[in-house]
């Protein structure tokens, strides 16, 4: 396993008016290039850690697999920078395919907000996820991951991810690139068959269109982070059925989306709909 | 144009204890792709302005044109989110090269630590790029950028990069992606004619490899962040000669490579050399 920091010589600090050199921690980034049945596929620029499971989970949210059956042999030349799936179901067109614009549902009518052919496949509607919490397990759970965030802490230069339940971290992955740290985890549950569509996601950077979307391939109902969503994901998030909550910090939040997932929401809109019903006095 | 902030309704805001429903600005996330010569080459998603400039610079940063005399015609189709460029040089084949892993120099002993082929042929190396500037000149151009950042302070979700000399900020783009923000920069310039070898980059977020990569293809010799840099970042940024300075806090930062650009760094290091060739007393 190739390191996640290494040390950096050479650097020159300047503080309280005096410059020294010093040596310090700073990430690594690692290229992974994905070869499908012997073709180049993509080329993933990474921290270098649980490059399987990123990889697995990759294919699985790109729509090259449908499933962990569909893949049937993966190798990784850790040093080297490369992964070898063997897939049941590939074809050049696939590939084709995979990089072209959806233009039809985009800017059509419908406006679903997708705009890869790939992204409107594998994006699962999760409106019956079977997941609910409240605003207190949201404060915590932030929390929790902020705490957990080591790495982040000492090199100020990684994404961290986490897969959750109401009562704590389940698992923990972090990445410089925002994508990677998701399909970490995507593809450590495809692997072990793990059920994820009653869990919750804390993510720590902002909620873009692509980071919805991961959520929604992967397969979770709520996404929790300390930043802000992008419109786009929140239209995103409102038709594939997705709980947003954003800009959680200390005891506050923002719930962008699909609020009745959250108790205290839950609660509220029940007693606005009972008030618009009773007749006036 | 489009709006780069947009209105979103039916949010429930949870703080002090209370959920009260309320709207606020989330920034916009848009699709535009870019066609060559009538093929769709790419999409970016972006913050919807100056998508001229990003355009240009993204062709340019891709080496899909060596110079602004090479785009014959360029024109946005704003709402649809297209871009139509008809470029003199171009084929087939150079798409296929433009994905390609570059294996040699990634992996081979002379460790450059290029990716991409393209990026190979792109970036600049810049150690004689005459700029120089103070540690003051550090902390205020950091600020600068800070405080012109209005749209990231009222919504969360954006980056900012500003070309910059040591007087102060000479332009300034936003963008909900990293590199768009810097191709919107680079389209500019190039389109001016605005020499950039002696300017200066600061950029609101991580100095990655893929952001060194363009300061370097842009063709400035100094970049400047809040932020960390990656390990990958300052192997690159070692190779092209360019001085990368991270963690600009208050009145403190590290420079992590070419110091010598840094008026108090080349001071100290000249005085160490001297002193090193005094025979000891």
């Amino acid at each position: 396993m190739n390191a996640v920091t290494k040390e950096q010589g050479g650097i020159i600090r300047y503080e309280q008016g005096r410059a020294t050199e010093k040596s310090d921690l700073v990430v690594a980034e690692h290229p992974v290039t994905i070869k499908i049945n012997g073709e180049e596929f993509a080329t993933l620029v990474c921290t270098p850690e649980y490059i399987e499971d990123m990889a697995v989970g990759y294919l699985a949210s790109e729509g090259v697999i449908a499933g962990i059956d569909e893949l049937q042999d993966l190798w990784v030349q850790e040093e080297e920078g490369f992964v070898h799936a063997t897939v049941s179901r590939w074809s050049p067109l696939h590939r084709q395919l995979y990089s072209k614009r959806y233009v039809t549902s985009c800017c059509g009518a419908s406006r679903q907000g997708f705009v890869f052919f790939n992204d409107a496949k594998t994006a699962k509607r999760l409106h019956d996820a079977p997941v609910e919490l409240s605003f207190d397990d949201v404060f915590r759970l932030v929390r929790r991951l902020q705490e957990s965030s080591e790495t982040f802490s000492r090199t100020g230069g990684v994404h961290n991810a986490a897969l959750c339940d109401r009562q704590g971290i389940l698992l923990n992955r972090m990445d410089i690139g925002r994508h990677n740290a998701l399909d970490k985890i995507y593809g450590h549950c495809l692997k072990r068959n793990i059920p994820v569509n009653d869990k919750i996601i804390v993510f720590s950077g902002r909620i873009s269109s692509e980071i919805l979307l991961k959520v929604a391939k992967i397969g979770c109902g709520v996404i929790l982070s300390k930043s802000a969503p992008t419109q786009l994901a929140l239209e995103l998030a409102e038709n594939l059925g997705i709980t947003a909550v954003g800009f959680v910090r200390g005891q506050s939040c923002n719930v962008y989306t699909h609020p009745r997932r959250i108790i205290e929401c839950r609660q509220m809109l029940n007693q606005h709909a009972a008030e618009a019903e009773r007749p006036e006095l």
